[in-house]
């Protein structure tokens, strides 16, 4: 951190300036349908409303077990258009699970990048910058679900328990959710760049 | 706080848990076509698409001097459907510029909130549950513009530089936008409750 780098006082808000930072595309996946498990491809094409074909495309989505206050199947306001996890932490799932390694289409994730530390925590409104064009924003951290737990389970021979454990053992590493500002490609081992929006913390 | 209020580390950052708070609506406005000022009027009707009629409606904005990564104009994904302020900070603003008071219609705000202290700093995500079902989902801080600071000074006589001034007068005063999770009619006099999600800071 340098001196312009810290934390601005805001009346007794402390506020953490914009931090701008580089990743690689590590892979992509595409899903077909209502599987959760996504094929890896060589690129990625998102639109305005998402990934096309995708469960997850359009700018409304059915409320789910996420949203509790909503009812269940209500369309809402899309916040998870494109799934985003990193290399650094399904290494970390894979070693607390035991097992060799997570893909990240067995989370139905789409994009797996490396290089960036702490992925999951990411802030909302982070904006991601791929050489295309592409622009997606970070709307959440993700939350392991147990549906993403049965399909590492299924890839892993049916490991004892692996569904269960899944949960605790991805709990924080689970990479977060975006939606697209500008369509565009996004290809495997291509560098981007992000830009992580001014941070602080509000206590009421 | 409470002993469960307290930050959780995850790893090496500090996680602040979900807190729930109160507030009043205290004014809600409606603009009509492409000027920035707004009626005051009794209720307001939100669709998934943001206030019908209005220039922010829609699930795409036009890129504006604010997002200066896109090309002016082009299409992006509205965060902007619903402008936010409280009473509290107008009262802050009208006292940093010398006059008597600013009304929330002078900025094109919908909604004026009460109850709420530090309201500009109300964080990414969290959501604005209304009696009618409405919810809003909080997209970012806003930012003071040269547009609305000449509204003010029109408002105030044009009063001598009132308009240079009002961006530093309204700096991190100037509220939150928001988009609509789930539509519904928001009430003059009306309390509905929030929802912080987990905070934190990301460092890189």
């Amino acid at each position: 951190m340098t001196a312009s780098d810290q934390p601005q006082p805001a009346g007794d808000i402390a506020v953490t300036p914009v931090i701008k930072r580089k990743g690689r595309v590590a892979a992509v996946a595409a899903a077909s349908g209502m599987a959760i498990g996504a094929q890896a491809v060589p690129a990625l094409e998102v639109t305005h409303e998402g990934i096309p074909g995708d469960r997850h495309a359009g700018f409304l989505r059915p409320a789910d077990v996420r949203v509790p206050w909503f009812q269940r199947g209500e369309p809402i306001h899309n916040e998870r258009q494109v799934s985003i996890v990193s290399v650094e932490e399904l290494a970390v799932i894979a070693a607390n699970l035991g097992i060799d390694h997570v893909e990240p289409e067995w989370l139905g994730a789409n994009l797996a990048v490396e290089g960036l530390p702490r992925f999951s925590f990411i802030p909302r409104g982070t904006r991601l910058f791929f050489p295309s064009g592409a622009v997606l924003a970070v709307t959440d951290q993700n939350a392991p679900c147990r549906i993403a737990g049965a399909e590492v389970a299924r890839h892993c021979g049916g490991k004892d328990g692996l569904a269960l454990r899944f949960s605790a053992a991805a709990k924080r590493l689970r990479g977060v959710v975006a939606h697209v500002d500008r369509p565009g490609a996004i290809r495997v081992g291509e560098a981007f760049h992000i830009r992580v929006p001014e941070q602080w913390v509000w206590c009421g």
